[in-house]
């Protein structure tokens, strides 16, 4: 038997602890995050959902790919956001596909936005379904006489391999595994490893500017986009192979972000390197963020390009096993395919003592290269490293136990950073009412630019059971507010989707989103394509 | 009194060599080009000039910083590639623009936007006028009332500094000079050398996704863009500033190669940086182009990231008297405003050696950063350097003793490479006919990728004297049609303008082109943005 999913959560079925494990974690949990012992819950049950009836069937053309069953309604009816989980959890599916395709070639992909099209139903792109942002949920604006999602996990072939152009033309529907498993046997990596690897897709990153591996230089997939293929309701779009051009307005630069409102990105040609051979990591401490932040901003602009630069607060830190809560810590690391970084690494260390940092006692340093996954990381990073990628898993068991986590992340130029960083804060702090005493809200950059950090924002707190919605919402608006007024991004790399539409609302320039409506209305005449994301349907 | 540009070719009208110094010029260039002995010819003086007489004259708003005069009207006719020299040296102004605007600040732009639109009179963004493509040529599509070249030249300040973050705010007009020497005074520079550095500005760099001094790594100016602010017939069009984003489609990337069909970029962030401390560069001997190019692929997938990777073969690197003509030449370099340069500059100089590279005697390195246009280079680099700044001066000097000198520049990955070289050549020597004989085609790298180069092609023949054109026509056809049957680029940073048209036309996504004209339907409704660049103007 296949192994499925969870309907509801991370990872699989087979992986959600017992109510007994349940219990002893929520033990442990609670004393580590500092909150009263809290009851574990069971989630609903597959076969006790009550899914509201499909409005549409599967046409004869589709039908010998497509489903309706329950278990893949509910499972493509949500992304995997913390309220997404609570609403999985809690047998809330309000807004599940009509049916499921799943294409197995271009043409059935075609035959699905076609039908979709003429029939004024909603077509919805389906990766790895781990949007954070409400990307995939068929959530309506009105006027749709139903909703497909599109699964493309049967595209998850790498198509053809260039090893002297380091070029991999690789199907969208490919997760991280799978494309590495298929890279690696060609000694090559494509070594994106945003924190959903393991379910995520190719096609999934593309349209989202996904964010990835590397703290410095090539942050984002689209920096490693050779080329791409869509199919729109209006037919196909395919760019040239090309390491560079200047030809015009960038055609890949305007699916990349996307959000599946164009078409459904099918295939791409991505820039793949060899495995690393030299590696040096350390852990730096620092006295608190704001002086690491500090050096985190002379290491970004030295062009010492480290692969890892990701600042943890105290709080941080603590939490993931890589502190004791008195100082912040910074995990850098170097990477290389062809020469020792021991010497960028020295520039580095330098950097940090001269703001004070102090490193781990033992370096991480090997001549083979480590995986985001792997690698035995130096002076508490190897711990953060291993809490990072089981993070989703964990998330399902506090909201068994009633633990709100949600994190919130932007990018701000340098000499806004302390007060984005300090209102953020306070923002959360106030949102969270009476369970601001027990909450935690704790901050990290992910990646970082010579002009500026891509801070990310943990906020835990004892969930109001029976509201957790309603207590995300007041959270997520409060941040997203200051976010936003403070000169940030609604987001650096979780994308717009549905959930970040207010902010991002405020924060495009308004003649580029008529801009934008204008040229959906190109690719997809009928509107039908992930209607709600990004910009409005044409009334 | 104001020096003035030549009405005609590159740089100042004081600058125009006489008679004497012509003939004198013209014995030596053909002796060196292998050329039979050239009479000079003269230009057209201004005053001989019959231009056609305006359709149209300034209104009364925007008399106060207009021109209609002939010598406005000439020097915004044509940009400067080859043809457009040939045109404007034999008095050959056939669309000059009806008047000239200047406007001095936003409301006199926008006051010059909308009478154009309301009156379907074209508008012409103009920068430095350097465009190679016909980018500024107010040759329409039927249906215009008349044409007005905007030039931007007033906006030419740098207004705000963020030595923090390192960026400033730079108005669209500033010229390189200019904004290097505002920049200067802050420590900063935004190190970007096209060709055309001395005339070309900021907003003609953005709208033409200019390529410059760095060979790997940030090739194009939309590399160092941190937000950016266009005027456009339905509005201002403004994005945020921020270091990096996610969040949809990037605004800045349908600005960034939009030439002019949108609206008039007039300021934008840049990312700056100090200016680079250590400097190391050297000149590599290969026997053949081949065996460099193997070299520096090689390089370009190591990870050092060398500001300068630029392989001349033997003709380029003879003509330039970088070398005697037996031998390809690596223009290699590092530049660093933190650490010592000397590993990376010592493992580039190992990979040579691995691939049969024998570096020039002497190293440049210096602790005080060279420019583009200073610097001693070595083993014969500098000799390359001044002849690529003081190209545009002596095409006009060619031009006058009847040489064709035309460029064509692409990308292509590496393994089809040598396949597009090999075709390239065979083209334009066929092209050349009877001149064939007499003519160098020569190839350079002028930036280099992990996944492939941006081969730059040089072609030195005889004119045919009174066809000049029509010789041009050929041989810019047969080299762009082998350049896009072998899978390249039309440009990689000359732009599209109106003469890459039909080759551009082949290249994009046909869905894209639709598209994008959406697109400028929103922004320019009545389509009177440099129509004829890019897609075509709506029927």
């Amino acid at each position: 038997m296949v192994r499925r999913r969870k309907h509801w959560g991370w990872g699989y079925e087979d992986q959600q602890p017992d109510h007994a494990a349940l219990e002893a974690s929520a033990a442990t949990i609670c004393e580590r995050l500092g909150l009263p012992a809290r009851e574990p819950r069971e989630p609903v049950g597959l076969e006790q959902l009550a899914l509201p009836l499909p409005r549409i069937e599967p046409p004869r053309q589709l039908a010998a790919f497509s489903s309706a069953g329950s278990y893949e309604r509910a499972a493509h009816a949500l992304g995997k956001s913390y309220v997404d989980v609570v609403r999985g959890f809690s047998g809330d599916f309000a807004h599940p596909p009509d049916f499921v395709c799943f294409p197995r070639a271009e043409f059935e992909l075609e035959q699905a936005i076609e039908w979709c099209s003429s029939q004024r139903v909603a077509a919805i792109p389906f990766g790895g379904g781990t949007s954070v942002v409400g990307g995939v949920t068929p959530e309506l604006p009105s006027g749709y006489n139903g909703a497909v999602s599109i699964d493309m996990g049967a595209f998850d072939r790498v198509l053809e391999v260039d090893p002297v152009s380091r070029s991999a033309l690789i199907g969208a529907g490919a997760t991280g595994p799978s494309l590495e498993a298929q890279l690696a046997s060609h000694g090559l990596t494509l070594r994106h490893y945003p924190q959903s690897f393991e379910f995520s897709t190719l096609g999934g990153w593309i349209a989202t500017r996904a964010g990835g591996h590397f703290a410095t230089l090539w942050t984002h997939i689209e920096d490693m986009l050779e080329s791409v293929r869509a199919l729109t309701p209006a037919g196909a779009w395919e760019s040239r192979r090309l390491p560079g051009s200047g030809a015009g307005v960038s055609p890949d630069r305007m699916l990349a972000g996307s959000e599946g409102v164009l078409g459904v990105i099918t295939r791409a040609w991505m820039r793949v390197q060899p495995r690393p051979r030299q590696r040096s990591s350390v852990g730096v401490r620092f006295a608190d963020f704001a002086h690491g932040a500090q050096c985190v901003r002379a290491i970004s602009q030295s062009g010492l390009h480290p692969s890892n630069l990701r600042l943890l607060d105290a709080g941080e830190a603590a939490l993931t096993g890589a502190g004791d809560g008195s100082h912040a810590l910074l995990a850098l690391a170097f990477e290389g395919v062809d020469h020792p970084v021991s010497e960028a690494m020295g520039r580095a260390r330098e950097i940090c003592r001269e703001h004070g940092g102090v490193a781990g006692e033992r370096d991480g340093a090997s001549d083979s290269g480590g995986d985001a996954g792997q690698g035995a990381g130096a002076g508490g990073v190897g711990s953060w490293r291993s809490a990072f990628l089981g993070a989703p898993y964990l998330r399902d068991v506090l909201v068994a136990i009633g633990v709100m986590a949600e994190t919130f992340e932007t990018a701000i130029t340098w000499e806004r950073f302390d007060a984005l960083h300090e209102r953020v804060i306070a923002a959360a702090h106030a949102a969270l009412g009476p369970e601001a005493a027990h909450a935690r809200v704790q901050c990290r950059f992910t990646h970082v630019y010579p002009d500026g950090p891509a801070p990310y924002f943990t906020v835990i707190a004892p969930a109001r059971r029976g509201s957790e919605i309603e207590q995300w919402l007041t959270v997520k608006a409060a941040v997203s507010d200051a976010i936003v007024a403070a000169g940030g991004t609604i987001t650096h790399h979780h994308a717009v989707g549905r959930d970040h539409r207010p902010w991002y609302d405020q924060q495009r320039p308004e003649l580029f989103a008529a801009a934008l409506g204008a040229l959906k209305a190109t690719t997809d005449p009928a509107g039908v394509m992930n209607p709600g994301v990004l910009i409005d349907p044409l009334a």
